[in-house]
């Protein structure tokens, strides 16, 4: 069993997350120890949500779950990538695709050029 | 100007790092202000070494530089998407396209999956 440097990052490590079937960039979320034993034992993307300080299945409010397609490490142990099947089409809880829905240009001026997927206040009551 | 959460990081915010061609996700390094400005202005990717604690054009040794060809931002301004051109085709230090080239199966175990594109011997003296 590969060990992740957990302690690199104070005990919680980013975790990339890409659809596998778009190749698109969907999120950045962090896991713990027991995010990344839960996510490899269930198949579907658990992570260490840092606002609510709790252990977080994505997707056990909105439904919108991440299957696991591919896991991937880096070569210092100390991120992860999880290729996924993003139930719903969409991860971020603004109703976008992707949270990186805003290009920003040379002169650091951000505009939206993401696609919205659902509206969050019926996804999670208003 | 967007205004990227770096206090939330501590200063720095993690960068992830996407072939703008092939869609594959690189690496993850990260960003201080000073690098994320240097990246605008010159539009090739520069981090903040934490090993090094220093400034980092990557690309400065070996000629690998990440000409920047998008930036994108998440929803809470705390994680930065460079989509880039790969010069040398290579982002690894270990010579593999992709610092995540190994696969981990759901008991955990690492497999070499990813490409050699060249020799770290030959790019970096021995």
């Amino acid at each position: 069993m590969i060990e992740l440097a957990f302690s690199k990052g104070g005990g919680l490590l980013p975790a990339v997350v890409q659809d596998a079937a778009t190749g698109r960039v969907l999120m950045v979320a962090y896991i713990n120890q027991e995010a990344w034993e839960k996510t490899l034992e269930t198949g579907e993307a658990h992570y260490w949500s840092r606002s609510r300080n709790e252990l977080w299945h994505k997707g056990g409010t909105s439904g919108h779950v991440q299957k696991i397609r591919e896991i991937l490490v880096d070569c210092d142990n100390d991120t992860v990538l999880f290729r996924v099947e993003q139930v719903g089409g969409a991860a971020c809880h603004t109703g976008y695709e992707s949270c990186f829905y805003r290009r920003v240009d040379a002169r650091g001026e951000a505009t939206v050029t993401g696609r919205k997927v659902f509206d969050p206040r019926k996804v999670y009551g208003s």
